[in-house]
C-alpha cells in the first residue's frame, strides 16, 4: 500500500466497515483531533482501551486497502484528473492567445466537468 | 444503488470480501458464464445449493455497495473522464482546423493520460 495514503483517507473510504465503537474513535482521533485521554473520558473507557481500539481500527483500514486497493485507484484517478486539468488550463492561455473562442469555451467545458469530479 | 451497475462490476470492487465459496460461484457465474448445473457439477453440491451460494454472495455485493457506494463514484468518474475524451477530440479537430501544433500536442497529451486511467 501506498504510505502516503494516510488514515484519515481510508476511513473515508473503508471507515462504514469498521464496528461503531471503532468507528467513533477514529473519528473522534483524526477528524475532530482529540487525544486518546480525551477520547477515553468521552468514552467512559480507560486510555488505554482507547488506544488498542484505535490501533485495531487502523488495522483493519490497511487491511481493507490490502484487500481491495481502491483508495489508491482513486488517488491515482485524481492526481491524474489534476494533471489533466494543468493541460487544459495551458490550451486556455494558448486559445487566448491566438483568440481562438471555440477552443476556450470548450476547454471550459472540460474543466467544469473535472470539477464535477474532484469536489 | 443504481441499478445499472451490475454484480459484476459490484464483483470486480469488493469480490475480494467474499468468502471462497462464493467468490468462485460468481466468478464461475458471471465471468465465465457457466450454468447454475456447471457449477453443481463442478463444486460437487447441489444446483439448490449453488442458487443460495450466489442470491447471497450477490446480496452481499450489494449490501457492500449500499454502504460504501465506490461502485458508482468511479462509474461516475469514468462517465465524466469519457465527456472529457469527446471534449479533447473536439479541441484536436478544431487545433488541426486552424493548423496550431501547440494546441494538437496537449490534448494529445491529455488524451494519453486519460488512457492511463481507464484501460
Amino acid at each position: 500500500m501506498d504510505k502516503l495514503i494516510k488514515i484519515s483517507i481510508l476511513f473515508d473510504f473503508y471507515g462504514k466497515l469498521l464496528s461503531k465503537k471503532q468507528y467513533d474513535v477514529i473519528d473522534m482521533y483524526y477528524n475532530n483531533d482529540l487525544s486518546l485521554s480525551e477520547i477515553a473520558e468521552e468514552m467512559k473507557i480507560t486510555r488505554q482501551a482507547v488506544f488498542d481500539i484505535l490501533k485495531r481500527a487502523e488495522e483493519k483500514l490497511i487491511e481493507y486497502e490490502d484487500i481491495l486497493g481502491l483508495a489508491s485507484k482513486f488517488y491515482n484517478t485524481e492526481k491524474s484528473i489534476k494533471d489533466i486539468e494543468k493541460l487544459v488550463d495551458q490550451i486556455i492561455y494558448i486559445g487566448s492567445e491566438i483568440n481562438e473562442g471555440r477552443i476556450i469555451e470548450i476547454a471550459q467545458n472540460i474543466n467544469s466537468t473535472i470539477r464535477k469530479i474532484l469536489y
